[in-house]
């Protein structure tokens, strides 16, 4: 059965929503980060030299990277969230899932790095609002169309990390005040559609 | 033809590495980074709405994230450069790629940050120092046995981009202390193999 590294605050949800998106059975092993640092505990080390959260294991092999995760998921067991190999969505479906890390993750690094900082990161707090901005309102023009990051077509490369996003916090105003990017997660919210898992749910 | 829109200090050196490297033909539109605040130029937004580099057009469409043109790239006109689908080094191939994005640049980008803020950001100091160093211990165990990424098998997933870097920098003590990291950048060096292009080059 696949097994879950999941850390609290961490990548890994995204992985658990898909898990219960397409009624994968799995198991979870919980990991806290520090209070006071923040950090991932050590123990994840054991699993995967970089000590990262989510790292997924399956059929004897250890998988690490999210990107790669949700890649290696969709095509073990849901290739109805991807399109065809041969069809005009594939390439735009890869480009969701790189997006999502190799773009969007970095400045939300880096803003986490430079709240902490607080009065210290002043002078980079122009730049850290000016690249979030540039990303929300590329989703929003992006989503204002369509429901989906494909279009008609829902998908595990975007659409599941956003379903996450209104669970886990209270929207803040820079996202309320751009209704394409919430909206289809209050749908889901309402219809109770692909409803992510409590944290460290056992397979039902 | 291919077209690379390519960003001075920016990830597209790893696409043309690759164009490089396959011997595909490709045209260069080039771009420099403002000096002063370090960004691109507002230009790179007409052709892809986040104005990042790199971008590549081919066949009437529009690439953007460079895991994903990595992927394209090999997939259109270097499939040797991968591991076959059903292969054992598959994942192992799709981990390295993801992960260059994923994982190492968000640090390196807070090192980017963190240096330009200078004393300001001291308290952060410790945190980007040891999630660098974190990330170089990991690649030169991984490299310290095998000559690439893959063990024997030269791939476009990490090979290609660890080659870069020797040319665009003076190898800094951080690099030299690791020689399974440094080691096949200095066999390509001297060997004169995948040379990379002079940036700007045309297609020959």
């Amino acid at each position: 059965m696949i097994r879950v590294h999941h850390l609290n605050n961490s990548r890994s949800q995204r992985v658990l929503w898909l898990l219960e998106e397409t009624g994968t059975p799995y198991e979870v092993v919980r990991y806290e980060r520090d209070k006071k640092t923040m950090l991932a505990p050590k123990a994840l080390r054991r699993v995967h030299p970089l000590g990262k959260s989510p790292i997924v294991e399956d059929d004897g092999k250890t998988f690490a990277e999210t990107g790669l995760i949700v890649d290696y998921l969709v095509e073990r067991f849901a290739t109805d969230l991807a399109p065809a190999r041969d069809s005009e969505l594939y390439w735009r479906y890869k480009y969701w899932l790189h997006y999502a890390e190799g773009s969007l993750m970095p400045p939300l690094l880096l803003k986490l790095v430079v709240d902490r900082l607080g009065l210290l990161a002043y002078p980079a707090r122009p730049f850290v609002k000016s690249q979030l901005k540039l990303h929300l309102d590329f989703l929003e023009s992006e989503l204002s169309d369509a429901p989906w990051f494909l279009g008609e077509r829902f998908s595990a490369a975007g659409d599941g990390q956003r379903l996450l996003e209104p669970r886990e916090t209270t929207p803040t105003p820079v996202i309320s005040n751009r209704p394409a990017t919430l909206a289809p997660a209050l749908v889901c919210e309402m219809s109770n559609v692909a409803t992510p898992p409590p944290m460290g749910a056992k397979p039902t």
